[in-house]
């Protein structure tokens, strides 16, 4: 870590105090130390956010802040893990204290939420880069992975989906009649700690719902080996985004748009009970490879089409 | 993770095999796994590099590359944490095949050479933004802190400084007979993980030069609540270096030029004689607040002067 890092992150983000039991030491040294506790794993993941092409550069700060930790807190959640502790790694063209304020109170209201402590980082001058470093705990030889789905698995939701690809065309400009719960859900998402924690030991494999369900969806076939059927009818779809698809007739938006965050789980038809969570059935896991849906009874076989980050 | 961060990650980084015991799971799920062993800590720390601000456009990649671990994997080596995985953020204006493949090159080498895993990362589209997150073990409560040196400890480096900075006025214009070996250390730097490991134990703080002499030992300095005085003579300069200051006059060039990525450290003189590895005793850890040289006898306060991130 450089010398101006605890500069402007003890003075922008300085955390009441140390929250979690893990940390043994925070910010201010070359390194941080977490302890880890004994029967438990790492997991650890890294999310970056690049100005003009994740968000946009009138984006509020503050909701900003919010959404870089959610989306790395989502990592862990798809695991199963409970978050410890986060790095975050700041380039800014200029240290505009009004911005950072706003940036840190949205960060660290999530952190808080979620007792996670910032431990560290690094702040360097360049074009608009956010990176966060999210760690967290699992017990050992128990975290949700993309490669447990196994056939007649039911495919399961956290919640709805299609919200925030709807939150981003309402950005972009389309326009409807109650836009708030599309716009939060696209700005602030939750991540869903609490229902991948309550997974664990239950669930058969997990992602989260970044980059659109069937292409998340779609990496657990691949690496499950196995395909599926969703069922259209069954798809958790908000009044505002039904609303959408009567307007536009664009039905697979919520297919394919990602930034819901919502957990996308299989699980054995036998543990479903076991599950106090919302949990919304949506398809079964098939021998068969490749990614089916059943619309009105009409069978098409979906394209993994999801957020591409290089076109 | 996202799509795309596999996709390029697996394409151009992928390593022979899994090295490390600790990796459970590796790239490709929404977190990597580690396990840390019995008794031990983690370390964890973060560093940026930006295009235009920390490397030229035109720099080598191979050696970007290498340079952003070995950064990353000196400030484990400042904690004496050993290296485990590293997760690598980055963001790039296009595929360039031919770059990555290049960067790829140098950044692995130097992973293989100390047993460290890329374990995850993320791919993203922007103006060229590099983010490495180095994790290592430590004994627990053993990591050298900056926080714990005390009056009387002789203060000491693992080699010699002022290199890194002859070659960044190399790069900048400065002609000199041999600059083989000044740009060698500015562009691919050594992290001291040897050097660190072997300091657990022995000495009382520690950090690695990273902004320049005066600026790192000062925030041992504050941080210990402590003074110094170091001897000008005593500075381990190489020939280079030495011709540098008698063409130019600019002594001070060793005293606050970054990127040497030497340790510096202070240990009571009683442990000095339990050290196998180089170390040269450049001063001494005083009572009295401030940072002092002494050069041909004549005593003179030093400010903290080192690369500045902001200015």
């Amino acid at each position: 870590m450089s010398v101006t890092v605890f500069c402007l992150i003890e003075r922008f983000f300085t955390q009441p105090q140390t929250r979690n039991a893990s940390t043994r030491l925070g910010v201010g040294d070359d390194c941080a130390l977490l302890s880890i506790p004994a029967g438990h794993e790492l997991a650890v993941t890294t999310d970056t956010m690049v100005e003009n092409v994740h968000f946009f550069a009138d984006t509020d700060p503050e909701q900003l802040g919010h959404k870089l930790l959610a989306v790395n807190l989502s990592d862990l959640a798809s695991m199963g893990a409970k978050p410890v502790a986060v790095l975050l790694a700041l380039t800014l063209p200029k240290v505009d204290e009004q911005w950072l304020t706003s940036f840190a109170k949205g960060f660290l209201a999530l952190a808080e939420q979620y007792n996670v402590d910032l431990i560290g980082g690094d702040t360097t001058s360049g074009p608009l880069t956010l990176t966060v470093q999210a760690l967290g705990v699992v017990p050992q030889g128990q975290a949700l992975r993309r490669s447990g789905a196994k056939a007649g698995d039911y495919i399961c939701l956290t919640g709805a989906i299609g919200d925030a690809g709807l939150g981003l065309k309402i950005n972009q400009g389309y326009s409807c009649p109650n836009p708030e719960s599309a716009l939060k859900q696209f700005n602030q998402p939750e991540p869903q700690i609490a229902a991948g924690l309550e997974l664990l030991g239950c669930a058969n494999a997990c992602i989260d719902i970044s980059d659109g369900l069937s292409s998340d969806l779609g990496h657990i076939l691949e690496q499950s080996q196995v395909g599926a059927c969703i069922y259209w009818q069954a798809l958790p779809l908000s009044d505002a985004v039904k609303a959408y698809i009567e307007d536009t007739g664009d039905w697979q938006m919520p297919l394919v748009s990602g930034d819901d965050y919502q957990l996308c789980f299989t699980i054995s038809p036998d543990h479903v009970d076991q599950l106090t969570i919302d949990c919304i059935k949506i398809g079964v896991i098939e021998a068969e490879s490749g990614l089916r849906l059943n619309k009105s009874g009409i069978i098409t076989s979906l394209q993994a089409k999801g957020f591409e980050h290089f076109s």
